[in-house]
């Protein structure tokens, strides 16, 4: 049995090895499991460079969401051997096996791609919140993200066009323009100095209430320059590494406000019953087939740091995951 | 007589010229001001060139606010010739003489200084509501705000100690630090990478709610570093001509807010007995001289480039102001 270690905080490919470790006897109620398959989020890149908002004790084993196979159960009937299960999320999932109490284990939905469902419990709810938790958006209504190619903005297109929503996408490849459309986003911009313009040409002048960004710096600043009077910049990500800015005819004329979103602030003041009803909906969302991330690559935990370097690459199709337990045929 | 007028939105010094007028026959109703004395704000350098919220249809004549004297009155016993009265707000207050209705020009407080009194409708208002449109201040509290030796910056400083808050202060010079300390500022840091500590260590690590921000750029990500989580960032205007700015720890891990304040905006959505009420009390106050703001240099209006110049040029002492009726002693 294997794991995934960082003694320290820096660079990626700097701090990980692959160890050897013994999980030992099972307690009351526990359950082994293996690791079919958990992604490389951003959150976790930046988990061992130390930039993330809450860093574990170190030595630690990196990983906070997935699936696996229930190996083998001591003294509990809430999971049986061979059962396929989410993994409890921030668990250290970047390992072959892992030892959990069994009644945490929730059993994943017949017949849906494990990739997909790997991808389960950050991203999705992510979009969600990130659609709801500033405005109550009516139908009709136009909101605008930019990143609209990641993981997270490819589940808000679908998620916002459920519900009535029309999106407007900011991407910066002029080739990601044709996949989003067909996802079912109602515009999509290549992003550029001209932006606001083109966004109102675009909405035909609409009232955008909510700009969503994951990009920060300078993108943040035209994003916030396309929202109307009273609108609200959620930030939550900065893949440009830059801090979010707006400028001062956005926040001080136009009344922009810039807010944070973040998936744990989320989950410490929201009731455990709340979360389990969101995650459940995503979850059928997700084993229907109707949230979708690509995959880029899958790779086996001992080429984690390959697995790192494709991760942390632009350009990519989707997302990168571990397999430890092996090949996964996506769907 | 003679005004101040611009035609073009551009770098200031290239689009004022001085030209004669002739305010022309009084209506019913109307009185004819001499004026004594009118500032340069910072406002008005953004509307010459073209970069503030609200901007006059061109030619116009710039100036904001200011105090005068009333010359003559045509049908009505609301001023008496030789009165001295506030401009009305907004009236293009940069020339010798103006016209305004009578009934909106309000007497000065007897022996007040009228220097002091032609910075009354903008500045003071801007600090009182900086410091409680946004949050509650509890007494005992700390607040904290960067250019904390502008006019604005000086009277939130006063206000603040008036209501028991405890205040940090940001300066870009050392030399500066004496004085505010003197003026009542609790604590005044000079601003660096550092700031984010020197602010826990000055403070023994108070929760700072409140952020005021007046210079934008990454000066505004230090205040947002240096403030507790769920915190709120005011940002009123760019003195170091960027945006604000915030870093990603803040806004998605510690829950920073950026927002805007704009005195424009809210007189827009408060009754007029509102503001009246907070305009009286901010003169009572400028006339007891409780409220204080520095004078650098009063100039006659044909001087208005060399003003404008002045008013532009870091390292000031205070406000400059034009007095086109002739000079005034300041006390």
């Amino acid at each position: 049995m294997k794991a995934v270690r960082f003694s320290a905080f820096g660079p990626p490919l700097d701090v990980v090895q692959v160890v050897d470790e013994t999980p030992g006897e099972l307690a009351p109620g526990e359950a082994l499991v293996e690791v079919v398959a958990t992604p490389i989020n951003p959150s976790d890149i930046m988990t061992l460079s130390g930039q993330y908002g809450l860093l574990p004790k170190l030595p630690a084993v990196p990983g906070n969401e997935g699936v696996g196979r229930v190996v083998e159960v001591s003294g509990s009937s809430a999971v049986r051997p061979g059962q396929h299960v989410f993994l409890p999320m921030g668990a250290g999932t970047w390992r072959t096996h892992l030892k959990a109490k069994a009644e945490r284990l929730l059993p994943l939905p017949e017949g849906a791609d494990p990739l997909q469902l790997a991808m389960l419990s950050i991203n999705p709810p992510t979009a969600e919140l990130l659609l709801h938790a500033f405005i109550q958006p009516q139908p009709g209504e136009w909101v605008m993200q930019n990143a609209a190619n990641s993981a997270v903005g490819r589940y808000l297109i679908t998620l916002a066009k459920r519900e009535g929503l029309k999106t407007v996408n900011v991407v910066r490849r002029e080739d990601l323009v044709p996949e989003l459309r067909e996802l079912g986003a109602d515009v999509v911009l290549v992003d550029g100095p001209e932006l606001p313009a083109k966004v109102r040409e675009a909405t035909g002048g609409a009232n955008i209430r909510l700009g969503i960004d994951a990009v920060g710096g300078s993108a943040t600043t035209r994003l916030g320059d396309s929202l109307a009077p009273g609108g609200i910049v959620v930030n939550y990500g900065a893949m440009s590494g830059k801090g979010p800015s707006l400028s001062p005819a956005a926040t001080i004329f136009k009344d922009v406000t810039l807010r944070g979103f973040w998936l744990v602030s989320w989950m410490n003041k929201t009731p455990r019953q709340e979360q389990a009803a969101l995650m459940q909906r995503m979850a059928k969302l997700v084993a229907e087939g109707v949230l979708y991330a690509p995959v880029e690559a899958t790779f086996p935990l001992e080429n984690i740091k390959e697995a790192l370097t494709r991760a942390m690459e632009g350009g990519r199709q989707g997302k990168v995951l571990l397999t430890p337990a092996g090949p996964v045929g996506g769907k």
